[in-house]
């Protein structure tokens, strides 16, 4: 059994956060709210989501396992403005979820969940961690774009760098440690990631709020960062790529 | 001889309701204002449309046919501003509509009418009425379009309601009777219509605005509303797409 | 030896006028400020341009020739508000150019100068000037470029005209002398210009600007106008098409 009302906005939140890596996607609900782990087709990616019952308007929720379309949800989430409320509700014997918005109801099927897979969180041990406004980094990664498709995070105990180098030109982005809202960096570490990946994950923060990224040198980086009013958590792990010597 | 003088807002109305349905249309001008009677080239929809002399700020014609580029027409008009206000004279020995808004003159040549056709608006028995904020209505469409390119209008006692069944999923957007500007229901009654037709049709109203529909059981919607300030009427045909029992 | 700061918007103010003729640019830079001549590609138009030190916040610079690749140039000021601080620091050894605003510094590759030509403005007797405001220009514009793709600039002691005619209609913009801000016109003039070069030239004078056109019969056009707060200065010349009498 799952029936609950939120307001659209937290429902959009979730989808942006989804939709970054998969399209298709299991959400796992029981009494205290609803989680969400997800690996990205190419296997370079993680998402591991949890929402609390408290982000929601009304909440009840057994123990179960809900295979949603995101591209669909997205769509239907598209016709609500950010107050208003949404009421879903799961219909276990047609596998459908009820959506309803204003005078407009869904009827949404699911996906099968059986084959989908349980990712595990792997245990990282990351020395360095760095928080930024989401705000900042986007500047600088669109300064990247245009000079390379990676793009690497250099983390110090002076300051933290995102640098991107092209066969022509370089871009850095830097700043220094008493800029930062907080950074704790006993050594210096630098990782390569693809740029697509790390911008993509950024978008989906919501404009204002920061991110705290977990760092090693040739190590995968883990951003977090709070949704739906910080009663919901979202962690990504993004695979390094290893830098060559030639 | 056709000379007249109106605010861009005005015409652009105009150039919305005909530009759904045809891309060349014969406008009838004569000394009370202006009609239009159009059937766009697939025969599934027609328009009725006029435009009082009233709604101009100057009017003055004898009875005559003009054949307008409704394509040519919408490109001036974006030169100009809501309030701006457009001159429009007929000179008939060079087959040319002169049209002239702030420094900007436009010869167009006008289209030969001599072959188009004078549809007539059939006689329709339809049981049903009812009256919607455009502005719900399209909410409901771009619900439904998702899902599927045909939409249900069904109308009961009760209330009115927008059906769109897919293959997967369904949309349903209702009002009850309470909640709609005006419903006169007999009966119940249900019709099937393309929904890009009906789709387009609507938008062509302004926002803000009501139409008011006439309906049958699988039989075509009237659909009526006002224009210029109440001073042109709009009348359309959707003709109903039959529904098979498999 | 180069090194300036200046004002996002005025750089973008010169990137708007050199890369509406060419891709890449040798600006060459003085004591006195930063001079630009370049020539399109298909060689129907010049551009000269000049940038007085006083356009810029702080502006040290030995006479040197520096080659950029203008869309780079305009893709990094996409990065930065209007009121940002933008640095430029010619790196001579690295033949780079070091550009930072805010957080973010790209060091980019500079294009060899040594093939690039030198233009000579020609000296040209052109009788009739008009000022006119960009904005009234460009309504004009967006008037014809749906009629022909050619425009004629007609002058005569009594107003201005632009004038497009295309197989079927025909599109006038025309001011009389009052109405403009200046005209000197001792006789009457008429050339022909493509279309597509005149509208992009106009394009990239700011909004509420006026231009002033030099104009004969079949000579080009010298447009003049004012850039970065009247501390700089463009003149663009754009070759007629000569009227065949077929």
């Amino acid at each position: 059994m799952f029936q609950a009302r939120a307001r659209a906005e937290i429902l959009k939140e979730v989808v942006n956060v989804v939709s970054t890596l998969v399209d298709e996607a299991k959400f796992t609900v029981n009494a205290d709210g609803l989680t969400l782990r997800a690996v990205d087709p190419a296997h370079i990616a993680m998402v591991d989501l949890t929402l609390g019952k408290d982000a929601f308007e009304e909440f009840k929720a057994d123990e179960s396992e809900i295979g949603i379309d995101i591209d669909k949800l997205s769509q239907f989430l598209k016709l609500a403005k950010a107050d208003d409320m949404v009421d879903l509700k799961h219909d276990e014997d047609k596998r459908k979820l009820k959506i309803m918005v204003g005078d407009i109801t869904r009827h949404m099927s699911l996906i099968d969940t059986t084959g989908m897979s349980d990712p595990k969180v792997p245990n990282l041990e990351l020395p360095v961690s760095v928080t930024v406004r989401a705000d900042d980094l986007m500047q600088g990664i669109r300064a990247s774009e245009t000079v390379s498709d990676h793009i690497a995070l250099v983390a110090s105990p002076d300051g933290f760098e995102m640098s991107c180098e092209g066969d022509m030109d370089q871009v850095h982005w830097r700043k220094a440690k008493k800029d930062l809202a907080a950074l704790e960096a006993p050594s210096s570490v630098r990782s390569l990631f693809p740029l697509e990946y790390f911008s993509n994950m950024l978008k989906s923060v919501s404009s204002g709020s920061s991110v705290t990224m977990h760092l090693g040198s040739d190590y995968p980086v883990k951003m977090e960062f709070k949704i739906a009013g910080e009663k919901g958590e979202v962690r990504y792990l993004l695979a390094p790529r290893i830098e060559s010597n030639d």
